[in-house]
């Protein structure tokens, strides 16, 4: 965004490069991360398109479509499949809360239906839409009544969920992992992908903890993840968002503001992250390693042709 | 709406002249009740067109603009005063949810700011949006930041919080009520006006409440308010939309179903409903008396020039 | 309590004499307020007889016997009924969170059932036992169940709950108004009786505000409701028990520390403290006038013979 | 307990020799799921000197002494010291919430002092004390006051939290895992011991997870951390404590009904459980195959030397 608020979609081609350097392997459009809900209707749009244009397929696209307007949010959903997008994903509504499987379940069937010929994927992200319900309860009955429906992205501490989500339905959906700081834990518990807000800024690192746990080194995973523990809690002690935007930028990705609701860092704030950053030590993998992944890391995800990470932005 | 969720606004004209009867002073428009948040921005737009032209500056007319999106707020928020309303209201946002005053203070400086020639009241409904900042702190920072602020449409069961409103700030802000259970206490505690859903179909119960509250009878005024809580406990253990617009109609006002995420009424669930409302005895006053004011009533409102009692729709 | 955070039950007469004079008619021992569940079995029924010894009488004593442990709470009810109090009464467990109503009822029989010849009162605090039950069901079940029952301390805002109470099961319950910053609201809906922690060093306010509603002078009874307001708005700022207790020191009546879990205020919070209250000119009425009621106080809730003023000790 | 809801001690040697057989090293008594705050101080006196006579120093003996009266937990800790157990332990309050973490260290500096020579762990169970201090700022701060702190029992799913803590204070404090469900995840970050309620039923079931993850096995592990997770919500779909205690029913070991506030199972719910079990096969290795572990499974345990594996009783 730009200092005014508006959208520069003119850095949309640096953002890409960026993840793609960094080993991501799909971005999540409009999602918590990206501000996608600060966003009017017409702007999510034109991000999508712009995204659309600079990946040029080489990374998959997520378009988030989640709305309290049901309405609104099928059009986002029609207009996202025409834009090219890989797969269509939405919230529950947050301002009306749903409290019933069967609700949730009509809710996603009807804006699934908008983009019949996209794969879909609901997100559940209970901290920030209120509603509660057991993911294998919707699973099993979404499963039966949404023709493309494809998987779940999973934002919640609760990894025994998680856990069980993997075989449910005969493990034909696949089930993404969202909380960051705990995806060494997804990953023994059989996570075969991951989106989430910090692979923004520090893919290498968690691409270093999945190499690890697949090379059986657990000691060196556990040993990352906490790294990676580390930074989220700092940036967590700030405005999330903008703290990111700021790291972001340091990183040589022009960010620019927040919208509000959300907040910005005020300069102090935005001196003391990065002091606290320096202090613990993190920028030096931060910022100063080539953020650029090895060729022998984007290879091991090739060869192992499953474990996906990807950006929310 | 109709049966497949489109907007009938052939319908408003009988709505309005259903609450003009009923003793309502003036309409909160695509607030909770109205399922504002559930309409695209373009159906917002209609419909606040087609209360003005139905209203004719005979009642109050307050156009609700929060969105989640605060560009789109904005834009709302331009619409409605350009469209002729009386006044302009808005939510905080319910995804992110706003955990500083300072944050709120400057998100509806923006939202007010695209009205400025028509008068702003807060809409605090914390169990919606998860807001729940101190109302007095609110005030106090947004009376010196927001120059159309006007007041507050309080929805929440702290009457403590709102008996302070009435007089912060010197008292210049309108504090409005929009708990309606709780009607009687919050007239005890100095309202002028309030705000409800339920006002929509037992207007003339509550200009009852008041009447007798004015007439120094609070034996009457609590006997009143008890009915009104049956009343509201019924209709709350049922999907509450639906049940409030089954009511409606049997009442000879067409409202047709609720959208997703809200859920209607089963056949079996309306007919529980409307049986419930018999045994209890709510439905003697509450379809076969006749909703029109008597004189007397609207005289004593007129009179007193004060109490002022909003539908929210 | 000492400053080793033993019993100093020698100062037990002056407190009983201090809430005599403030015109309280009775006294909740050992309740949120008193750090009862912060007290030993032992050491709770110590201060059960010093007070029966001291009120000789002439103040109502509510022994309140809730416990984690229904063993020690029904203990405490079997002593209390034995030592010689009016009313035995007991919260929910708050470790083990109640979630059915037949479940309630049925440990509320136990505890009742272990004096049986003693009125007993629920005491229902949901904000600290997590029990969220509705206080209506509750009362159809308990009132066929156990055969003291006698009533309800109500503690949450649902004022409208607290309303449909009075009239419930006929209204052979005594349902009595916990919240203290809505005592003017409750009298609104027909309250009988107050118990709260603030009365115990501002009971002279709140008879006030009960006389000028007996009076429909409802506009005195505003102003003297937003005092009360102001004060507990500003006591709630710092730890409440300890302030409680710093402010009935001042008024001469010695209480010492709290105990921990609860915290005690360091001297300066203690200054800021009583600056408050000063530059809020609360100072001249808690401190200054005299606290013993007028006669005419007394009388008029003598006639009355109905509204009850207990502290919560 | 006896069906009257007293204590039955003489049933403690059966439920020892039981734990001891499946591979547990150790037992939290009087515990959250041993109803330990349903007990009185008497009570849970008298069953700590059982399970020390019975244990003969071949299980590990933690003694759970957390009560909403810091002087009762006191006295609690200073008797279980006396009595020989190995290990002390305290919840926070559940009346009174901490939200200070400097309240919280004063309080567990209080009761640790009170059993001096004796290791203490804090029991960390935010669901049921409202206390939600993050445990890292905790163990910073109580690490410098609380001489005997030897440990935490951490009993929440921010596994996290759970990472950041192995190595927090130079990893001089065992942090030990207490959700029963996500074990294989705590495992994958580092947990060198666990402490659940359902070990008490199936700790052969998750002594072989051990095995499998300490043989690199992920895939292994996984299964039967699904069978784990699918018996906990089998069992958690009813009156937890008691399905728990039908369970050990079921396997020969005599546990009576629970105690109110907890409910026991009505014959159809009892019924209904055991047909659940059936039909998800978890009766196979729940009920038929012998709880008694294989000697190479104790070895493995006693080899590595560090996994520890503890019952709450």
């Amino acid at each position: 965004m730009r200092a005014d608020g508006s959208l520069n979609l003119s850095l949309v081609p640096a953002m890409v490069r960026h993840l793609k350097d960094a080993g991501v392997t799909g971005l999540y459009l409009c999602g918590s991360t990206g501000e996608g809900m600060s966003l009017s209707t017409a702007e999510r749009m034109e991000l999508t398109e712009a995204f659309v244009d600079a990946c040029q397929g080489e990374l998959s696209l997520i378009a988030h479509v989640g709305h309290n307007s049901i309405a609104e949010a099928k059009q986002l959903a029609r207009h996202a499949a025409k834009a090219g997008v890989d797969v269509v994903s939405a919230t529950a509504p947050s301002y009306y809360k749903i409290s019933r499987c069967e609700t949730l379940v009509d809710t996603m069937t009807d804006i699934a239906a908008a983009a019949p010929d996209v794969p879909f994927y609901y997100y559940h992200i209970p901290s920030l839409t209120g509603s509660t319900i057991s993911m294998t309860a919707f699973m099993e009955m979404a499963g039966g009544k949404i023709p493309n429906l494809a998987g779940l992205k999973y934002t919640a501490p609760m990894i025994h969920e998680f856990h069980a989500l993997q075989s449910c339905c005969d493990g034909r959906f696949d089930v993404v992992w969202g909380t960051d700081e705990m995806l060494l834990s997804a990953l023994a518990v059989g996570a075969k992908g991951a989106i989430g807000s910090t692979y923004n800024c520090k893919a290498p690192l968690d691409r270093k903890i999945i190499k690890a746990f697949d090379g059986n080194d657990l000691e060196a995973a556990r040993e990352l993840q906490l790294e990676a523990i580390k930074f989220i809690e700092i940036v967590l002690s700030y405005p999330f968002h903008a703290a990111m935007k700021s790291v972001l930028t340091r990183q040589g990705v022009e960010c620019g503001p927040c919208r509000l609701p959300l907040e910005n860092l005020t300069s102090e704030q935005e001196n003391r992250l990065h002091a606290e950053l320096d202090d613990a030590r993190i920028s030096n993998w931060l910022f100063n390693t080539p953020q650029k992944s090895q060729p022998g890391d984007a290879q091991s995800v090739a060869l192992a042709g499953k474990q996906q990470l990807l950006a929310q932005d």
